[in-house]
């Protein structure tokens, strides 16, 4: 079942105007998807009040925003944004690629 | 607030008997936690009837098993277990780290 395999990494994609969101899986209870950024895009700090988040950084760098702080978020480092903790993008540093999940999966 | 910013690949540990399990972050709704196997570990097929779970290989390889089928997965390989799909780990290849998330997160 060849959607049980899945490479992020290959499934990036990237728009001139504002980051991307695409989709790896999404089941009753977990999403999961990239966040792509080209240097310079953000994402609005924003706090999602009955879900957890995650990112996990594949590739680039960009500083980020979770509960109140900003730092720098480099290939391997995982941010945790459990219901209720405002996060987002200040500034993708150069090209980004983020796997991304959220529990439990938005309703389409 | 520095749990909110993890760095999983220093949270693995190992154990000479069985596969390791190590717990990142849970929330209300997502665990996230790694799974460490040294070579020739395992972690029996099983299934979550009510849950959906990932694996993303971080490092090392090993024989997986989804839904039947059975593959080598290496780092970046992104493993997607959607509640009600048999999955497990037949064969670590080589010393093998996964970050793994579950949905809802069980209860402790």
């Amino acid at each position: 079942m060849r959607e049980f395999w899945l490479k992020p990494s290959v499934a990036a994609t990237f728009l001139p105007d504002h980051y991307s969101k695409t989709t790896l899986a999404s089941g009753n209870h977990l999403f999961l998807g990239l966040n792509c950024f080209e240097p310079e895009q953000s994402q609005a700090v924003h706090t999602h009040a009955e879900a957890d988040k995650f990112y996990l950084v594949l590739s680039g760098n960009a500083r980020m925003i979770v509960g109140g702080t900003a730092r720098d978020a480099t290939p391997g480092e995982l941010i945790w944004a459990p219901a209720g903790v405002p996060h987002g993008v200040e500034r993708a540093r150069e090209r980004t690629v983020m796997l991304v999940g959220i529990a439990p999966a938005p309703k389409g």
